[in-house]
């Protein structure tokens, strides 16, 4: 699949694109156009809850690949996305304890397919993406999941503090993998479990790490500040499978 | 720093290069061309064990970044490559016994960088990777491995297999991460140890597979092959952490 099939551009192919209820990652929007065609992708693409920016023209024709984009583009998803209840349903079937990862906004699209190629040898059930300032399922993220994507599910949640909320009614707790934490050994991770993983430069955010029921910090011998992200999601995936298989 | 202060071109600038005692990771060389500031340059890659690729016009241009590359061009290590022998003495000094990754011909260099900022953290003594076949550490790797480069040292050898002859002489055991070997959990992994990673797409080579002492296998939960090369590193080296601390 190359990438470039997932840029949709052009007022046309943009509305077509919605109504034939393809999963629209973004849409750029020329800032300031308010026509009658573009307010109609505007009522589809808030229909749909999809991310909007408005950008100026220089933009637009950065991102353009045919430089026939009309005033907008939209980036579709290379794989549809799953809902979290799939996941759940998932650990139903095989009678498994829910083990899901929660991803607080990976950017770089080797780390997420990384991270889902983990998921899926860990045996988690499947993992959870916000929105917003995080990089969707796009052609890199499937190559870099080396066909993970095809098994293990990724559903796409508005707000990642209220999905933890509603999951922990359902019984799951939930451990993030920060500095001051305790030592993830001593932890206990067999239960119904949410691994959380924060963005690559800053971390888990502050409302989500308040939300987590345990801190879990990864023995630090070294003298730089992390991990990469989706070597700390593999150690602590596995010591939730060490705990798990115990 | 940035990755074209890096490329060097043109032959008074590539000569000038050896001559400085700079390490050269590879140097092109348009295919055919005899002439005698040619010759002296190959001499010196000669010397200096570089690697040395004779490439047709076209693929020069390419790497060019110049347009002025007169027939040579050399990609400089961003960083010193280190000794076999500082690593043993950086254990030595620590009084830990080594504890040494070995890359068998890693190609991305995210990963390479990723697993060095893991040899980092995990307390490793350093890495080793082979002149052939796989990334050097440029720009891109250093930049990957958050700054782990400036505190472990990468050594760079010709023979992956005689270098791992040389080290079980002075007493360390190897592991490496392949399918059909023992659960990691099962093995003793707290001695003097050198953790085998294989490449990107094919794992670790059949001849250096069979130099090592154990093999290691991470649980395997799902559908797909094999986690991303630096996430099973990452896996293993905490497995290595976790049993030398208990």
């Amino acid at each position: 699949m190359r990438y470039e099939e997932l840029t949709i551009e052009g007022r046309n192919a943009v509305l077509e694109a919605f109504r034939s209820g393809k999963t629209i990652d973004k849409l750029f929007v020329l800032d300031g156009c308010q026509d009658g065609p573009v307010r109609t992708i505007l009522r589809e693409a808030r229909k749909q809850d999809t991310i909007i920016q408005f950008v100026a023209k220089e933009r637009l024709n950065q991102l353009s690949e045919t430089g026939r984009h009309q005033g907008v583009i939209a980036h579709a998803a290379a794989y549809e996305y799953a809902e979290v209840e799939d996941i759940l349903r998932k650990a139903q079937e095989k009678q498994e304890p829910p083990f899901l990862f929660i991803l607080d906004g990976i950017e770089d699209p080797h780390n997420l397919g990384a991270i889902i190629r983990t998921a899926n040898l860990a045996g988690a059930h499947g993992v959870i993406i916000p929105k917003r300032r995080a990089v969707g399922l796009t052609a890199t993220v499937a190559k870099a999941s080396a066909g993970a994507l095809n098994y293990t599910p990724v559903a796409k949640v508005t707000n990642i503090g209220a999905c933890i909320d509603q999951l922990k009614e359902k019984g799951i707790w939930f451990v993030c993998a920060d500095m001051g934490g305790e030592l993830m050994y001593r932890l206990d991770l067999k239960g119904p479990i949410g691994l959380v993983i924060g963005n690559e430069g800053e971390g888990v955010s502050r409302l989500v790490r308040e939300k987590c029921d345990m801190i879990a910090s990864i023995p630090m011998n070294g003298d730089i500040d992390s991990l990469n992200a989706s070597v700390a999601c593999g150690v602590l995936a596995y010591e939730i499978v060490r705990q798990r298989m115990a």
